[in-house]
């Protein structure tokens, strides 16, 4: 009876989309269901899965929010 | 000094309400506080609770977004 | 489907005992799983508890770990 | 590579907000992350914070909504 | 830069295993990270993955302990 | 009433040390609970802080365990 907790930044990976789309999550909650029925033998209804959006203002990554971080690193890889 | 988290979809049970109403969170919150009061005689004011609502996309059962499980065991049921 | 997370210190409450006995823990996951239940209807066997035991090391309150947090508090009161 | 969560109830402390500013998210970013590197060496860019706002009607203390148990304290202290 | 927790039982799928081995570890870790990379784009870099072991008698479901919950459900449905 | 969350792999910093020592725990507990004071005017009593120690086997990084994703990432460097 697993609970897998997916956190990630609330951001669209597809043009025009703020957040990840509910195909998206339907991937991510049927992938990692998969992956601990096929490691550990747990049936797949015994997992639940939890997704997280945190708004980008609400992450820090290198003691900044993420934005900056990722900007930061972009101008110092360019 | 314990912390109750409590995880559920952003649901109502109620009649028109898309989610819990603040009278549900009140007796989620008295009720979880008492039960660490009497079972392990926390005093009320050394708990804290937070209850957090989920969106139903947001949530995976049976490596199916939850609507979809209940969906599909309510056909199997039936 | 939801999930309940209790953390408290790991610490006995009956003598003899360094952490919760078994019995507390049944009483506990009881306890939360039909406040559950009896608030939002959500079925006994849709619900996960998890009880997290947390070195008294390891948790702090008012700026200090947990004991010596206590110890002051119950020099001020008497 | 730490995780540090920060939940807080969603409250402005400047006039006129309802939450916490970008301003004070950053800070409390820059703070963590930097807790972290001076007490245990933690490189800034292996950090990551999460900053979790709860509403006050789903946070607890003392058996009942946080606004609720404020009130009764205040009172009793006033 | 996304974070997954794998939430699980602290019990062996091997012989003679009384939790979960560093390859199955690794395996989840692997899996999990891929997943986040292939579905939202994630760097397997950004992807932090925690994995927590639970006793199971610290683990209810049904209203009961884990392990009484199954035999349970063994027994009916035998 | 904030709760800061700080999880980090179980090693010792210090000479002989295999985890965090009792002092560090006090510091990083002493650190986030003024932080929340000077950022937010949280009073000290009102914030809770749990240290999560998480095994190295159980962490991952970049799809690797955390020992060997250092290991690789120094190869690299070097």
């Amino acid at each position: 009876m697993p609970i897998v907790t997916i956190q990630v930044t609330r951001e669209g990976t597809m043009a025009g989309a703020a957040s990840l789309t509910a195909e998206e999550k339907a991937v991510l909650i049927k992938g990692s269901s998969e992956l601990l029925r096929d490691v550990l033998g747990k049936p797949l209804e015994s997992t639940f899965v939890v997704i997280e959006e945190v708004d980008t203002d609400n992450w820090g990554w290198g003691g900044l929010p993420a934005l900056e971080f990722r900007r930061r690193r972009a101008a110092q890889a360019g």
